[in-house]
């Protein structure tokens, strides 16, 4: 370890100045070698090291070093664990330690706004307290292993269409409320090194030069402390950026923008103080990737592969499992249908696909575990040619599940299907697949479908199928996941961290998204994921929070209270009421009937996955933060805490509601000036003057006033002319309101 | 009949000008009788004159003298039939000339946006294009008369909650193609004399200080030649109004503002030229009413109440009509249940409220129409003590049904729960008159439902009732018309102008209306009304267009051809193939498979009324308006026909699509200029320059190209720096695309 560089900005020339602030090529910052300034390395991988090794390419998608895949954002979320996500960042944070590489690009946790997304795999949630809390606990993880974590897609990119351009047209109460409520926790509870802003615009400001994004609300609210790096060729204006609190652009661009901020400092338009911010901020995010302990490789490649194989099992959600077909018996005869068996997909596609240590398949992990006799039918090709000789496929596995006591038939979406930089245009599996399940419908009832997706599919065949293992795409030990959840040697406890939906046409976004000619209008407001199906009275496939186990689980009475910090403190006791060691994920909902603004019938506020033996009680305690009691309030913009009882739902799942509580909340103030703008309706509740005003009504209009209040009580008071007082009288009372 | 005065704004001293932009009181302009400008009268009435006698309260919501209140906006849409709507604006041109009347303020025809806005009796449709060519209809009869019309509320004024502030917040598209084109179509084809602007904010601005909708879109864009005029307490600031182009502000300030705009002409921050152009304007006005042929009066009380009749009858719609228990035979022992058939609900609350020349009851008209015994039974009780005795009204109303041969049960919406200045909270019946009605089918199941209501209403027991009569708001021959109907002296020909649901949760603003905090999220964009229900394949209770008739039509083939001014005309042949005369409403509507931009499954664009004597055979033509193919293209800020195959579908009703043709249309060119900013995928498709940067990707990325550009094709081209190509060779391409 080298001693960290003492340099400040004051230290560098204009030029030096400017040079730090853009790559020095693609992965890499520059180095200034007479302050000791080293260059440093930030790599790919929210779910894997993503280092390329020798010359790297332009692009950055060629071949990198071996590393260990762990499950994606779309499964680890599923955990609902963030100590587990924090265990998965300590091992990246060591692979990254091991490589030099001072910075990994992730996590993502990005609002999925509609399934479409093509990025969806490399996000948490639609829900923003598990996508901030399960994102903190990777930052945690990375962080602690002395390498910096960079939080993105920041912020308001949920669509990859057009994604440079677009315009994501959000409210302001929308956007604080979903989309940047998991930055916001993640920023507070493990502070980021760094935070990579988005490539699009927000309500037509590109994030990478949004001032009232990058400093105001994320330095000055949220207490950002780490720099902010452009995603990569985010940058439309370089000086607009460092104005806006955008420290380095990523990558570099051969020193082109770097002119353009010497340039902009000497003609005046840029004062060098902006300049000298970042820069400080640079150096000091230089000293953290200095101070880091040298690493002790090699590699523990077996050792993070089994944390890989754990997490995939722990992701694995069992949506159904009628007449318990599963466990499977290790004795029956297993007939193993489907490509993605053998071929399985394990990570999307784009910037963070990683050179596996090492892939195991479902195949193979079945066969290690079963005593019976296991066949395998590809049942249907993936890739470009799917269509080859599907009906041969499909009468071969036919045949197999005719043969076997339990058809495990693997279904998904083919590779080429879902993507960074591309969104879906339909939720559906590839006909032939359900073609080919249909087949083996018709010769046997015993059937599991397990699905490799990255995003969510209609399950149009939830009905007919007695088991559905959403098996997601969950990194290289991903076939020995599933093979131990169907055997049961891991007890599934995985929940949806997205609601699954019978039809692309009932999604929140369906109609807006992604919207076109550089515009997505963010329609749904506040009604995102559960939040719309709840709001709607939808029904779903299944449902947020939804994740059965093989053992049940049952739920005593809860109680709940506040803290001296003004947090709530809810406990309920869990107790699990089967014959196998299971764990449960304990979801708290809050709502606040007759609430004076807008709100999702229940929102998520907390959960806890707590692991119990058979017949073991458990006394599951839950943090409901005030802050996240909230919502925006647009007009004094800021978070207001309303007063009231709130109710408090604890579920197995956000439409399996198992307890209820309820709390008493003291409210923050809302003071809004009366003036002549303010209706009748407002003046008559002034607690100054308007007892007076509805006297003064009351004799004017005597029995009708009810009559006319209710049609123009929400007049403003000065909008017709001497109505129901001379206007000076009128301005008077308003005078004495304000007065208070 | 007067002279009409010459004067012209170089006339006027700087405070007569002042003074001419504002009322003299709640009703009337101001006079200048040194030069002959004499008091205009402007009084309410988008379906008859509510002028008010004697001393005009300051609120302008007391008595008025007598006039025919014909069926409001809810009834008359419902005929389909523009023709039929000007002759109701001859009469109300007739009544407001006896009376002295310049100007009378209506049609509304805001776009029904929720079933929840209070004042959607007032207004036309969920479509742009009824509400536009049925608005234009009134239009046109009332000016014949030399009477002007007030087109209202200027524009995206679709709730009462907060309306005198809140703001609509509406994309682009959506609020050219969706809230303003009725309005453009009403401007374009029968030149109101005035439009009067509307109360709220239109993203944040004020419609009545707004220059961009009050002067670019209005008169520049649609050549608007009248004046405008405040609705009543909508000025914000006045001098931003003159400035904006708000002409007349009403009521009158009692010069507080007329002091406002000489003051700021003499500070200079009004140009004076300003307000000559409101002041010329407002005297074409002048000389337009002075010029109006002397009236005929007394008023034909009889004719104009005949004419009432005829208009509601044609209002009704059949919604259902099951084992043709309607039309009613006249010798059937009938039980008449529900108060509305005694005390009809003939009209809304608040300014339009007329004072009728006399009211029919659907009670009386039945007796009038029938050979057999006819029962009353009020059933449950109507306004504020609606659960008095609601017990023993509806077992008298059981009794009645039980020994009667058919039971005519009206429902409805009570008159305090529906009103200008507030919302309907839901859209349910009151349970009391459900209640009833579950009882009444307890004991006969021959049963025709009668509704009253001027927002649709949740139809729950659609199923159970044979026939369901939507009667909506008649005005004051609502009961003779309903009469009609139900024996078959009118055969029912209205349809649906809005969608009904089957419940609030499915409508498509359902969460974001009536939005909160000053600001309503107009989220589902283009999808109002049908265009949603369609996109999302959602089951309605009665779709949009939807009417039965008592005889059935059946539709031949249809052709399509482009005529010489661009317009689509579309012929089908419609033969009544029943027994008795009818009418049917043919409807067009389009969709282009494989438009570039989004768009909902199909659009209104044209209909036609046509009546057929049973056997015969109709050529119905229609004309489809080669600018309401047009889509709003936010890239180059006007309409633009995309070039395609248009398919078109007739209906006897949204979901009832009995025709189809195609028609193929020439496209307007959208040249969009090549730059930096333009992406890789863009510029492939470069006229100038594709072929060869095609030919670059392909040499340097060989096989690997189309995946790269399925991931990087949306990036701009200048974004990474030296990709694929040295910038200076990049911007070199760029340039020769830009020379062409």
């Amino acid at each position: 370890m080298t001693e960290p560089t003492g340099a400040r900005a004051h230290d560098l020339t204009l030029e030096e100045k400017a040079a730090l602030t853009s790559g020095a090529d693609f992965w890499t910052t520059k180095s200034i070698d007479r302050l000791g300034i080293p260059s440093l390395m930030l790599t790919d991988g929210p779910h894997g090291l993503r280092k390329q090794g020798g010359d790297t390419d332009h692009l950055g998608l060629a071949g990198s070093i071996p590393a260990t895949c762990f499950p994606p954002a779309v499964g680890l979320s599923a955990t609902f664990d963030p100590a587990l996500a924090e265990r998965v960042g300590v091992a990246l944070g060591v692979e990254s330690a091991i490589e030099d590489v001072a910075v990994i690009l992730g996590p993502g946790i990005n609002i999925k706004r509609s399934p479409l997304c093509g990025r969806n795999f490399e996000y948490m949630s639609e829900d923003p307290i598990v996508s901030g809390a399960m994102g903190a606990g990777l930052v945690r993880g990375i962080q602690s292993q002395g390498v910096g974590s960079s939080l993105k897609h920041f912020a308001a990119n949920n669509q990859e269409t057009d994604r440079l351009r677009v315009s994501s047209d959000v409210d302001p109460r929308t956007l604080r409320e979903i989309y940047l409520r998991g930055f916001q926790r993640v920023v507070e509870d493990a502070q980021p090194w760094t935070i990579m802003c988005s490539y699009n615009r927000i309500n037509g400001v590109y994030a990478s030069e949004d001032p009232w994004l990058l400093t105001t609300v994320l330095r000055d609210e949220w207490g950002f402390e780490g720099i902010v790096v452009s995603d990569w060729g985010a940058v439309n204006s370089r000086v607009a950026g460092v104005i806006a609190g955008m420290d380095l652009e990523m990558p570099g661009s051969s020193g082109r923008t770097d002119a353009e901020i010497v340039a902009a400092v000497q003609d005046g338009s840029l004062e060098e103080a902006a300049v000298d911010t970042v820069v400080d901020r640079l150096l000091d995010l230089t000293r953290k990737a200095q101070s880091r302990p040298a690493a002790s490789g090699p590699l523990d490649v077996d050792g993070h592969h089994a944390l890989a194989r754990e997490v995939a099992g722990r992701s694995i959600v069992l949506l159904r499992n009628e007449g318990g077909i599963l466990p499977l018996q290790p004795s029956a005869a297993l007939a193993v249908i489907g490509e993605f068996a053998r071929t399985p997909r394990f990570q999307g596609a784009g910037s963070s696909q990683i050179n596996p240590t090492r892939i195991d398949t479902a195949l193979d992990e079945i066969r290690a575990l079963s005593d019976g006799e296991v066949t395998f039918a590809a049942g249907f090709a993936i890739g470009e040619d799917a269509d080859a000789d599907s009906a041969a496929l499909r009468a071969e596995a036919v045949a197999a599940a005719s043969a076997a006591d339990v058809a495990v038939v693997f279904l998904g979406v083919p590779a080429h299907e879902e993507s960074e930089g591309f969104d879906r245009e339909h939720i559906d599996l590839p006909a032939d697949q359900l073609a080919l399940l249909d087949a083996v419908l018709g010769v046997t009832s015993n059937v599991v479908v397990v699905l490799s997706n990255g995003g969510v599919v209609a399950l149009p065949f939830a009905d007919r199928v007695p088991a559905i293992v959403e098996a997601w795409l969950l990194g290289q030990a991903g076939g020995g996941g599933t093979a131990d959840v169907l055997f049961g040697v891991v007890n599934p406890s995985g929940r949806l961290a997205e609601t699954i939906p019978l039809r692309l046409e009932d999604t929140p976004a369906f109609g807006s998204f992604p919207g076109e000619h550089g515009h997505s209008y963010y329609g749904e407001g506040l009604l995102v994921g559960y939040r719309w199906y709840d709001a709607r009275q939808l029904p779903v496939a299944f449902p947020f929070g939804h994740g059965l186990s093989y053992t049940t689980f049952s739920y005593g009475d809860a109680t709940a209270s506040v803290d001296s910090s003004g947090d709530v403190l809810v406990t309920v006791p869990v107790t699990n009421t089967g014959e196998v060691a299971g764990r449960e994920v304990v979801q708290a909902y809050t709502s606040l009937p007759g609430s004076s603004v807008q709100r999702p019938p229940r929102e998520l506020k907390a959960f806890a996955s707590v692991a119990l033996e058979p017949g073991e009680t458990g006394e599951v305690e839950l943090r409901l933060r005030r802050a996240e009691l909230a919502y925006w309030d647009v007009r004094v913009d800021r978070w207001i805490v309303e007063a009231g009882e709130y109710v408090i739902d604890l579920g197995s799942s956000s439409r399996d509601l198992r307890a209820h509580t309820a709390v008493a909340v003291a409210g923050d103030e809302v003071v809004l000036p009366v003036s002549l703008g303010s209706s009748f309706d407002e003046l008559l509740v002034d607690p100054v003057v308007g007892a007076e005003f509805a006297g003064i009504i009351a004799e004017k209009f005597g029995s009708e006033g009810d009559e006319m209040l209710k049609m123009l009580g929400n007049f403003p008071v000065g909008r017709l002319d001497g109505f129901p007082l001379p206007r000076a009288e009128l301005i008077a009372l308003v005078e004495r309101a304000q007065r208070g």
